[in-house]
């Protein structure tokens, strides 16, 4: 199961590309879409549905896993944040693949295991995780990594297994049935 | 000239189209994009995208205007409208029309004279100045054609004139300069 995961932003969009096989994770592909600064903010947007659509060609995931978010702070913000979310959403709907949301706190408790993780402990297990050398910046892609982690946690039976302070003993489920919405 | 004037929404999406020759104005089609309730929330993003896709296929707008909208209260609705917005701006950037925003201020100064008028007064001059039978309703729609006519009359010379309480003097040009972000 390949899934990809998107952290959207006007800026910066996060993605991750992860791969679930048997018990194990690995991490195809991540990075960061990152918009000029000098360009139109409609551009932007462009910019960031063509390269979700490229990366959903070239990859070919079962599932594109972005987070459902709740602001309490900024509206502005929020509002900016939900056009880059709408044309993501929209990138995955055109190419016909099934599109799951999370909750920050799914997410926490899929990747550490329990909802009140902090970012860093987040990050470091998504490093642990994917067997990878550094934590993955910004953090616009270790989100996005974190979120398709997610996703492949929550569809089937427990498909990792990690050792260290934050064991995780087959037969638990971390995470509660995916509540993510599908289309297709 | 033709302008598309969309009010983004996820429930509705107001869009009106009004056309400017001469001093006139004339309002072509008008209405509200409604996505059904029982669908998924990505679902309705895309029948957004498809239907205003649709409005600039058939009426070939010269430019596209949507209101910037600034939030005080609620950051997930923002985030909500904000999605909306994506996919509006979206389909606007693929048919290669120009897209122009305009502050709510802009907006109500264009369309009743001064930038504190009530909803009320702006609806009512929205008749008025597109000779309608009575007020566009819901809301949404009646703001989409207030956006457009923002437009028209931000571009070029003054196009139309008003009798009544709100008289308009030839050569008072209601509005700024346009300060749409413009695309292509």
């Amino acid at each position: 199961m390949i899934v990809l995961g998107i952290d959207p932003g006007i800026a910066l969009t996060g993605y991750g590309i992860v791969e679930g096989k048997g018990h194990g994770l690995s991490a195809v592909a991540y990075g960061c879409i990152r918009t000029k600064p000098g360009i139109t903010h409609s551009r932007r947007l462009m910019e960031i549905f063509r390269s979700v659509s490229d990366l959903i060609i070239r990859y070919k995931p079962d599932a594109v896993a972005i987070e459902e978010l709740f602001f309490n702070k900024n509206a502005r913000t929020a509002l900016k944040v939900g056009e880059s979310r709408g044309v993501v959403i929209l990138a995955a709907i055109t190419q016909g693949v099934k599109l799951v949301e999370y909750t920050p706190l799914e997410v926490k408790q899929a990747i550490a295991g329990y909802g009140r993780a902090t970012k860093g402990q987040v990050q470091g297990m998504v490093k642990m995780l994917l067997h990878l050398d550094e934590i993955p910046s910004p953090d616009d892609t270790a989100d996005a990594l974190a979120c398709a982690i997610c996703h492949i946690n929550s569809e089937g039976p427990l498909r990792y297994l990690v050792q260290g302070p934050e064991v995780v003993t087959p037969g638990h489920r971390m995470v509660p049935a995916g509540r993510g919405e599908i289309v297709r």
